[in-house]
């Protein structure tokens, strides 16, 4: 079974906006053994759509097209799609009111270009919007079958997961099925980590590994060919012997996050935490508070930009500040102990550097980050030298602090080994 | 003259990385007046890329293709190149003897695969690598010319600028030159942002403009042809004319963000801030901090996730919390009022709210957000109801939390009016 994916929109074609619904649902796609064949990018334009939908059309056996399915003037790929099957669009008054009943709900009104959306191809189906009010369409042509979702990522993938991925699992052929699994570590660069799977990655004929550096980890992007249930004890197998090689650099597989693995381990063993942040700014805590239910353990944050902050809130001495600097060890660890002292927590961990690009020195330069840990025993510290640009070397901090808490946590309430002191 | 890209290789089919390059070419183009009408992927495939490449040619008349170009074997884009031209692969001496130097200063060894890349179809020129190794072609076919680049982005984005951009600026039209302004704002739909510029998009006949949502704002993307300076000097035009109809609305023109906005207004007016943060958890100030130099005007931020830090930090009363819950607004006015205290600080900003998928009520929704401000002389709090994701929420609600404060300081500090109480 062939597959395209069209995906509409001068933005698109201009390079206004970076694409990124092909790519996704190509990947979704592949995880049920339907390969996509071809990507396409074309603008507003009514005859370039027709056109382009009616030449897929002749190549492949199942279309997915995103973008033009919303009510302003340059929004025409319902019109285009019309034009390139040869129906009439008809109004669906069912979705009509199904359009004002959700615009009502948000307490707004329903402006006459809105109705617009309530327009499909003669024998099209609407598929529900679970999320926003464009709704997609479902069109069956010959042999053929054509899918239209909305350009919004958001309302795109929903809809992708909720009404595509299920017709079209049931007739895609799944013993050519190409499963991916993402195993994620933190603490080692590319070529070590690299060094220690190889001969994992020379034993395994049907697996291949890409090393994918992110910043503050590296990701083995694994993928295995064969039937679904193939594929699966492949990777299955794979992921143990590469977890039992790395130990704890592996932190998490596929879309797990650090943020989700460190919170997990503070629900499980009930500690409640707390953060103080200089260079990070906030962005520890962002990340532990994107998870929802963080409020199981996590107390707070004392973001002490300004040493003022750091002096009034955590205790930090002008003594201090002026003997070692901001940027120090001893700052770090007062940090962390004195803001577990002001929340009164299990843990605090606190993080003190230069993000730059301004404010380094010979001694201090950009990028160099101390982190502190305080619980009941005692408190350590850890000094790191991050590279990049003020957003990478922000990025890297939040996720060594978080790896930071992440291997303390795994040797003391886990007795999981790691360097911890 | 028409422009069409295409970008080859199985990964980018496959959805297994996120295909960037097309963009990247397309924006460069269309600021020196040449508009891409289709972007394609396809995946490593001698026959497909060769039919490919020859339906193209039938449409435009400059074609960029990037990826394949290699020493690996599923590198084919040359001789899927040679055989939609109907020409022979020729070797090219004097370009493996620069390979071989190439190679020989990196101190590597030269292997076999590697001369591959001294093939080239019968007339083509090869592009050198100012950077990597692969050399990029560029091929003269009737009146067409197709250039090929290499696929990693920064060869790429290298050999586009130096040898691609300077041959077509001499044969574009550039009297037919696009040029792109987009025009930030915050506090309205896109429907009603249309509607207030409509007049103005039907005076223009030579400026397009598009509405683009984006979690908590639109952006307008105004478009205008003509020679580089008639487009300049409409989009100056448009700019002011925009503006003067949207009042405050507008808060940054091109790559500005509200951080940054916010960032000089503080500056400007030497006054400083601290954020006393619920719900959004630390990404407010995570925002403020990434601009470089935003310790001049950012004290600190508390992080009061836990009912226990709202109380031990900003002194909310267990009374306030039992009698109207955190999510309301006297609580969000202590935790301005309190927190502006604790820091001493000029202005300070607090945000509690539900950012969801749990804990909502009937009374109190997913999505309700309270957002207090106190200065010297007093103090005031709005109420939100954002939709969306946890993530769309936070993102939502802090992007409205500096937009308050930007209103706040644009009518306090320069004049200029908004609702502000």
């Amino acid at each position: 079974m062939r597959l395209e994916i069209l995906t509409i929109g001068t933005e698109l074609t201009m390079g206004l906006i970076q694409e990124s619904n092909s790519s996704y649902i190509a990947q979704k796609l592949t995880q049920i053994g339907l390969g996509c064949t071809r990507k396409s990018s074309v603008f507003d334009d009514i005859d370039v759509i027709s056109e382009t939908i009616k030449d897929a059309l002749l190549r492949t056996d199942v279309l997915i097209i995103t973008g033009g399915l919303g009510s302003t003037s340059d929004d025409v790929t319902r019109e285009a799609l019309a034009k390139a099957l040869s129906k009439k669009l008809v109004y669906q008054p069912i979705l009509a009111a199904s359009l004002e009943q959700k615009l009502k709900c948000l307490k707004q009104p329903t402006p006459e270009t809105v109705l617009k959306q309530a327009y499909l191809p003669e024998g099209a189906e609407p598929i529900k919007p679970s999320h926003g009010t464009a709704p997609g369409i479902i069109i069956r042509h010959r042999s053929k079958v054509i899918f239209v979702l909305p350009g919004a990522p958001s309302e795109m993938s929903r809809m992708l997961e909720e009404a595509v991925v299920p017709f079209l699992r049931k007739v895609s052929d799944q013993r050519n099925a190409i499963l991916l699994r993402k195993i994620r570590t933190c603490g080692e660069g590319e070529l070590a980590i690299e060094e220690k799977v190889k001969e994992i990655v020379d034993r395994y004929s049907d697996l291949s590994i890409s090393f994918i550096p992110k910043p503050g980890e590296v990701q083995l992007q694994c993928r295995a060919q064969g039937t679904s249930d193939q594929a699966r004890v492949l990777l299955d197998e794979a992921e143990e012997e590469i977890k039992e090689v790395l130990g704890s650099l592996v932190y998490g597989v596929d879309e797990q996050t650090l943020e989700e693995v460190v919170g997990k381990l503070l629900k499980k063993h009930e500690l409640k935490v707390a953060f103080v942040e200089s260079c990070t700014g906030g962005a520890l805590s962002h990340r532990l508070t994107n998870i929802s239910g963080s409020s199981a353990y996590f107390w707070g944050t004392i973001v002490a930009y300004s040493n003022e902050a750091k002096k009034r809130l955590v205790g930090v001495s002008s003594e201090e500040l002026l003997q070692h600097g901001a940027v120090s060890a001893p700052v770090a660890l007062v940090m962390a102990e004195g803001g577990r002292h002001v929340a009164q927590v299990d843990i605090a961990l606190s993080v003190t550097g230069i993000a730059g690009p301004l404010g380094g020195t010979k001694e201090k330069p950009v990028g160099l980050v101390f982190m502190g840990l305080a619980w009941c025993e005692g408190s350590y510290c850890q000094r790191f030298q991050f590279t990049g640009t003020r957003n990478e070397i922000r990025i890297k901090a939040t996720q060594s602090a978080l790896n930071m808490l992440r291997l303390f946590l795994l040797e003391k309430f886990e007795n999981i080994g790691s360097e911890v002191s």
